[in-house]
Formats: structure tokens, sequence, C-alpha cells
């Protein structure tokens, strides 16, 4: 495919939120829609080309991001100031462009990338919650937090984390580091749910790899496993050896970070000073 | 219509949490669903009966709940501690019974009701949100925030509400005490959109005030009004004196108390102790 864009363009980073509950995941794919094709689709409209948008992250089916990172080109009369409601405008309810600025032609989301946060939404208690908080994973059951929040830190360092990855990559080089791994306890809600945010920190992830880490919490928490496994599960380097995955409406790629970048938490939020 | 139940029953006090969006309002409706439908639905499944439920507030299309109460009679071989399971196993995933307690058979949730609080969510900036947030009233426009909440509590105390009420109410007894007014800031979210909660405490409410005192609120955020309209707009008695009504979505009915009860946030929650 040729693209067909006759004006002198520019690179364009922009940060991007989604509800990711009716999309086959970030990816473009055949007979299934993507939350890259909605932004293409969106992005084309605009400049009458036919460019491709590429991201830091593939959000896998139904996870959802607050600031996912992509790049495009567009033409260089847009002022980049203008470029998040020209998007908008154009992109359906459940996607916003949230921040868009100039950046070098030779970024490169993916690769540049030095740290991403993930969070997983739990709420556990009898009574689903009806109202508004689609995007946790509610169990009935009861959890026993403390061990959880005990065992949290376990989970991260530089490990071999093949027992969190597909099966399909047994045997390929699944050794990661995960900077942090913690379980923060909110507050109960009004109805006395428990409410639990899991936040995962690393450079980049095996896919999977996060809702895995939170299935093999939720084990702690139900008892099925104890701290103590932890050790044997990365030692295994068996899929069946942990958790089964969480599913993935609780799972939210927070924010990525590039060279020289603070934290968006230090800064005042994703499109802070 | 007559009922069927020929078990001995007792009467029980529900509180629901619900999301409005799918509803023309609590109040059962010809040809249009609605909430109470769907829990009498519920119960009459449950007891093979043909029993009616009755609520503290009739709340309008599309506003949500997360304390409804409301009273209706099962059998007494029922336990009560069971009662929200087996409602909620016959309910819509919108719809949740949170709490269930037995009370006296001549409780009436509407008129024995002491006070009430609503709130009413609205997130402001250009970016609209993506993400979960489809229970706040979103709004593009800057708004003076400073001022929206030096004149909140101006809309508290003993007043004639006509201005505030639906039009077909005017020359009807629209005094109402307002206990509280009053706009909590909360932080910006991680896309640098500012983030209001309205809340509005009381013993009743004209059908549509709480909405008409949020849209008037808002006129003060965007200069429309100034605080020294305030007075002017309750004197004119006349609905197009205020402002519009806000949109339902962000309206929600946080909980309702009854003589000798503490407010919920003093007891840890809807269901603490």
């Amino acid at each position: 495919m040729t693209a067909v864009t006759t004006y002198t363009s520019r690179v364009v980073r922009i940060t991007i939120e989604y509800d990711g509950s009716a999309y086959n995941g970030w990816q473009v794919q055949n007979n299934a829609p993507s939350v890259q094709a909605a932004v293409e689709s969106a992005v084309n409209r605009l400049t009458g080309g036919t460019g491709r948008v590429r991201a830091a992250g593939r959000t896998d089916a139904g996870v959802h991001a607050r600031g996912q990172v992509a790049v495009l080109s567009l033409p260089e009369t847009l002022p980049v100031e203008r470029v998040p409601e020209a998007l908008n405008s154009r992109l359906p309810d459940d996607i916003a462009v949230v921040a868009a600025s100039s950046c070098e032609a030779s970024f490169d989301p993916r690769y540049d990338c030095v740290m991403k946060q993930y969070s997983y939404s739990l709420t556990y208690g009898p009574v689903r919650p009806a109202l508004g908080d689609r995007r946790s994973w509610h169990v009935k059951r009861p959890l026993d937090v403390a061990a959880m929040a005990a065992a949290a830190g376990l989970l991260a360092g530089h490990h071999d984390y093949t027992s969190f990855a597909n099966r399909e990559r047994a045997g390929e080089d699944n050794v990661r580091t995960v900077d942090r791994s913690e379980l923060v306890v909110l507050p109960a809600d009004a109805a006395g749910r428990g409410r639990l945010v899991y936040y995962v920190e690393g450079r980049s992830f095996l896919y999977n790899q996060v809702r895995a880490m939170t299935g093999t919490l939720f084990g702690i928490g139900t008892g099925r496993f104890n701290r103590d496994d932890i050790p044997r599960i990365f030692a295994a380097r068996d899929r069946a050896a942990a958790g089964e995955s969480a599913p993935p409406w609780g799972l939210c790629l927070e924010w990525v970070l590039y060279p020289g970048e603070s934290r968006p938490e230090d800064r005042g939020g994703l499109v802070g000073r």
C-alpha cells in the first residue's frame, strides 16, 4: 500500500485513552474491531491519506488504556495543539486523544519506552456491583488481602517469567524485569465491597503476563497459594504452576514513559507540565 | 389485581444500587422499562406472587442510585440474610440489592424518610472522557469553580423552590428545606479534566429540583449568573429564571435516612454497622 498524501507531513506523538470493552485489542485484525483500526480510520478521514498508527503496547482484547502512546504522520499545516480535537471529533465515544506533541521522526513508541504502568482493579464481596464498576474484576469470595499485599512484591524483580507467559512462549527468552508489583487497598465502597488496585511497572511484559500475575495474587488471596509458593512458581517455568489469568476488563495501561520523562503522578497527570 | 401468595409473609426493607441508563426511571410505566418493574419481576419470580415494591424516591429516567430504599413482602421462610443473593440472581446486571433487613409492616420508605443525599458528578475540560466516566456530565468549557463553590451554599435553606421545579408545579406548595448544598472539588484526572461532585441533602425534593440546582450552579461557573443573582432567582418563582436542568446521567441517589439512623459515612458505608 502506498501513501497518497501529498502534503508535507510531520511526526506527532499522541496519548490515547480508551475503553477496550468493544475492541478485540489494540492491533489491527481481519474481521474484528481494533482500537488501532478506529484511530487509523479517524486519522485517514482527517488527512485523506492511508497512514498507519504505531503504539507502545498491544493491549489485549477487552483491556483499557488511560495513557497509551502512539505515533502517526499528520500534515504540517495542522497545528499540533489542534490534533486532539481534530481526531476526537472523528473517533467513537470510547476512544479519545488526550494529548499530542511533535516528536522526532525516529521516535519509536514501542522500543524507546523505558517504563510502562498497568493497573488491575478488583472488587470483592458477596454483592456484584451494578453501578459503574465494569472496569473491575468482581469476585464473590472473601480474600486474604493482607497475604496478597505481603506477597505482591515477590512477583517483582529480574526473573524468568515463563510461568506467567502464554504456553507458545515456552523455550523463548522470557526473562523480564518487573520494577514494581504492589497491591493498594482502597476503602470499601458504600455497599461494603472491598476494592483493590494492583500496580505493575516495567519496561516490557510478555503477552498476558500482568493478568497471569494478577491471577496468581488472587490465588494467594483465596489460599490456593501462599507466599512461599512464589519461588517454586518461577522455578517451574510452566504456565500451569501459576494462577489462571485474571479477566481482561480489570486491566488498564496507565502510562508509558520515555527517556528523560518524569512519572505522570510527579507532574500532575498525563498532560501535566 | 389480587395477591396469590399463600405463604405467611413479612415486610423486608432493601437497599438497591442501580445504573439508571437503561431505564425510564424508578416508577412502573406502560411500554417503558423501569427499575421498579425489574425489581418486582425478580421478587415475583422468587415468590410466585404479584406483590409491589415501594421506594423512597422516584428517580427520573437515566438517574442512578447507590442507596435507594424500598419495601416489599417476602415469605417468612426465606431468611432475611439470604434476600440479597436470592434477588440478585434474578435481577439484571445493572440492578443489585446490597442489603436487606426486616422492618415494621407500617414502614413507609417515602414518608418515613428524614434525609436523602443526591450527588451530581461533573467533569470539565476540552477532551471528552472515553474511559469509565459515563456517570458524569462532561462539559467542554472552562468553569469558574471557585465561584461555583462559593455560591453552592446559597442554594440551601428553607425556600420556595418554584424556580427549580417543573413548570406544571407553578402555584403549588414548592417550599422545601435543603440542608446541604456543597460543591466538592476533586483532583484533576490523568488527562487533566477537572472533577466536581455536587452534594445536595434534604428530606424531600421537587421533581427535577437537584438537576435544576446543578444547572444553575453550572451557570455560575460559565459566568451566566453570579452569586448575587441567586436571591433574585428564588424570588422570581419562575423556572426560566434559573439555569437549565443538568442531564440525568450525572445524578445519583446516594442514600436515604430514617429516624434514629446515622449517616452512612459515619458507619462505614450503606451496609456498615
